[in-house]
């Protein structure tokens, strides 16, 4: 090192040391994402949904690397509040790209990766909505556009210093720029593809069931887990007062979202529902992301609870409108990332529901538009939909020509190579 | 910020960062006790399991920001050295809220989410006792009040500055004032409880094996991982030598243990269990816990060694006096959290075998009588235990109306959709 | 603290922080190994491989505080550049051990924790390729005396000043120094133990398949994520411009494998095939290990895309061969860690490929002779493989007399008790 050893470097070091683990913990929220849906699914189409993860993931940061960084954060390159571009690439040799950057608190690189984190995560909420029909090829045409144009520049117009920044919108972390932007995306697929087959035909929905609770289970603790990463490091620097208050209320609407739910499903179905609570805790998680940095304890419990019962209702809304989304992303990203959005305005004098409300709608307006095109463009040609044979039997053996859990219905004696003795 | 940027304010912010990951880390092993607790049990009631652990934890948090933290930290409103309380709620503006608290190591936030993570365990050591025949919401009520209030006041004996404080006692980071309250609980509630149907009756307890023992390894080592911010957090600061020396007594205590374990079950039953192997991890583990700090790495695998002998004995008597502990709680928790303090009068000429055994006496008789109360208070108005037809057709059906396994018995043509055609 | 605090204190707490966190995600990816490999294995063999990787783990972690780190990192006691050894144990009172250690950088048990949980991952890739057939024994007999000596010995020539770190030989994080000596390994026992019974007797082979693929998907998330200590620790300081630059490349360098093993399997196979994008995430990370500190972003795609193709042809040229590696062992690690290294003399011109080559030959031609000596060693002795009926069988029944999934295929009503009834 050239530079002098001084408290501002100290603060440099640390800062950018949070913000990478909170990037590692945003990393580990896919992992989480792939085993909710997995789970929550059948297991003739639980290979198919792990290939789309993994590859979601890794398309997510080659073309945010390749296109998204540079949309979203414009810097000098601007083109105007709606829509600014910086070029292909992420720089080798940015000034200041071995030092302090964005105020002293990471490098470029830092700034780079956790936003690359979080623009796969767009694309991955879209994921649960369509799973078990959606063709794979189209659907990874469709995120792979979705997370280099679409997610950056709604992403622009906030926290690259576009237009709804000028108008005092609050959103932390994504209740309405990462949550809602996926949830309108999720929605779309999810009208545009129609339901499973059998799903709403009063007899058999029961099938439909997911086939793993605990791999379910699993994806959500590591989501809340890595939720500590996304608000967290949503502060942008490790200043204590605000990430460690940023960690409590985060906590405490997740704890609020999973009793809530718990409480509200056992009562409306007369059995406490180990589904419910999940996406409870999911539901909290989402509605506090908005105002995480600026609501008391108390607050972040109100919000926790009116998320777990918001997303019962959301969940029973769906399926009224015969709208299939088999890990409910619709209910837990749009609807709680809309009312996560809205409680900003309510929870702080500081903040007017007016412009809250025209943040959520121009998203919608961005977001529903241009999916319903992408959507439509991919049906037309690729087809979105997967033929119906290759439904009933899974995506699994027509598509991958493999089995998730390969050996298990044949473990005879048989299996075990008996048969030959 | 207005603060100045000096050297103090960097440790500062290294401390409370340092301090939030390892909540982080302590939150994951909840997830950890999820895996395992459902992995060894089976899988009927695998939803039942999964649904209370995650509600173990959301109450937790919560009645820990309500009620548990300012019992347990009473600060200036300390009752006595027996009973301190500062009043309900985790305070929205405490004198020192957004600057260093705590000697400049953490914020008041940072310090409530880290005990907050601890308090959820306690009970959650207790939920594996008693699976696969507690009734859940009875189970849940002891959850609340026991984190609520018997383990914030054991914890302020020690760790609030109360009587056992006084006296001399160490327990670095609980094996006692955390594993042992757990334990006690979970002896008494195994105890009044009784085994599960089948259980010793000399001919079907082969049915009551785990179902999942790679969900139980993926809980052991979470856990193991999670007890890197567990026992490293409890230094209470980032300090370089305390932690790096708590981390490599640890790793060596917990794979001692393994080791241990893994070679007497060897011996004794001629074959190497995994189940042993997985809980001797666990075992050296809570051993280690209350030394970490001051022992050598030899003395670490010495306690390391003791506990995977200990385990495997306990189970043995356990199974002998007939008390069932589906996934040896009581074993991991209670024993060898007992041998882990007894071992600080061991190894260290500071501390004194008497006044250890003094902490160790007070804790169990306080947990036992507290735990047998509440546990017979529930039994004689909701009842502890589910009825007989519940237990043998599993709880997942009885209780949740759901599988954690869905659709894997009917993985045939039928269930793919075939019959239809 | 005695020591008066100053920037350059703040700097030793971070940077030992930061190697703490790193070297608790490198214990991770023990977890990711073994869900990697009993995923992708059979189920009758899950039992035996989650008790050899816990073991390995126990074990690699025990010998080397024992005598590997002493051998691996010489100091003053130094024994010459190809061979050095300080003594027995890790020292419970070096000089500096509760100050600044190494540049002040981090405490010396720091420097043990971190290269002791880098030592055993070089035991568990052997693990993976000689899956399913290895006797239990003699394979934890083999990875004590590798992790111990044989591990530590190639080390030492580069990372503990020895005879390679003189020639210019540049492996930032170990794609030579840890993959390759896992993987000569690797190759050697799969090689010694012969195919699993029916693997090429082109009829049967797809009963050999992977019986759990989302425990296979976590494991290779988890590596992912455990990678990113792996690399990021291997800058050995917090410093932010080197420490996000690598996670930046290892990033891009693991997507695009991801991609690139994908796509060309989906034109071989004709379908996209899990497994294969699976190993494309762990070749692009092996591949991005020696050169990750110094390459660019297109760099890093470049050698992830490779490495990418190269897993896919490495795998098809062991089934030519006949080296049955369960879990594509030898592909990932040897194939790619050789491709890595190579690749830093191709992408920069300050390292010379001749030198490279040397390095990876030298490691060869160590690590060959010694395994094949202790395999051959143990062949003769205890013998390395399984009878054949315990084969068939599984190791799970006949080694440990368990299963892995107890309950699984029993569900009926039987099952639940109902017999009785």
């Amino acid at each position: 090192m050239d530079e002098a050893i001084t408290p501002e470097l100290a603060l440099f070091w640390i800062n950018n040391t949070w913000m990478l683990i909170a990037s590692f913990m945003v990393f580990l929220m896919h992992l989480g994402f792939a085993a909710l849906e997995a789970g929550m699914t059948q297991s003739k189409n639980t290979v198919n949904i792990l290939f789309k993860n993994i590859c979601i993931l890794s398309i997510g940061l080659l073309t945010y690397a390749l296109v998204g960084f540079n949309l979203m954060y414009p810097g000098e390159a601007y083109a105007g509040a709606f829509w600014g571009f910086a070029g292909f690439g992420i720089n080798t040799d940015p000034s200041g790209l071995t030092i302090a950057y964005a105020d002293g608190a990471y490098t470029y690189w830092t700034d780079f990766i956790f936003q690359a984190m979080f623009a796969a995560t767009a694309a991955t909420i879209v994921s649960g909505a369509v799973a078990e029909r959606v063709r794979l090829s189209s659907f990874l045409l469709f995120a792979a556009v979705y997370v280099a144009i679409a997610y950056p520049m709604v992403g622009m117009w906030h926290w690259g210093g576009g237009w709804l920044a000028e108008t005092g919108f609050h959103d932390f972390a994504g209740s309405t720029i990462v949550h809602s932007v996926g949830g309108w995306a999720a929605l779309t697929g999810a009208w545009v593809l129609g339901p499973r087959i059998s799903k709403y035909d009063g007899r058999s929905d029961q099938d439909l069931r997911g086939h793993n609770l605990p791999l379910a289970a699993i994806g959500v603790l590591l989501l809340w887990f890595g939720w500590y990463g996304f608000n967290g490091g949503s502060v942008l620097s490790a200043d204590p007062a605000a990430v460690s208050l940023v960690v409590v209320t985060t906590s405490l609407a997740a704890a609020m979202g999973v009793l809530s739910a718990a409480m509200v499903s056992w009562w409306v179905h007369q059995k406490p529902n180990l589904s419910m609570a999940l996406n409870g805790a999911l539901a909290g998680l989402v509605g506090i992301t908005a105002s995480a940095d600026i609501v008391t304890p108390m607050a972040a419990i109100i919000i926790g609870l009116v998320s777990g019962i918001l997303v019962i209702g959301a969940v029973h809304a769906m399926d009224h409108m015969r709208i299939d989304d088999p890990v409910g992303a619709v209910p837990v990203h749009l609807v709680c990332g809309i009312w996560g959005t809205l409680a900003v305005g309510l929870v702080s004098v500081e903040h007017s529901i007016m412009v809250q409300m025209l943040g959520i709608a121009a998203t919608g307006a961005f977001c529903v538009p241009v999916s319903l095109t992408l959507f439509t463009l991919l049906d037309r040609t690729l087809g979105m939909r997967v033929d119906e044979e290759h439904e009933l039997y899974g995506l699994d053996y027509h598509e991958h020509g493999m089995e998730a859990y390969g050996a298990f219905p044949l473990r005879t004696d048989e299996h075990f190579g008996l048969a030959a003795k």
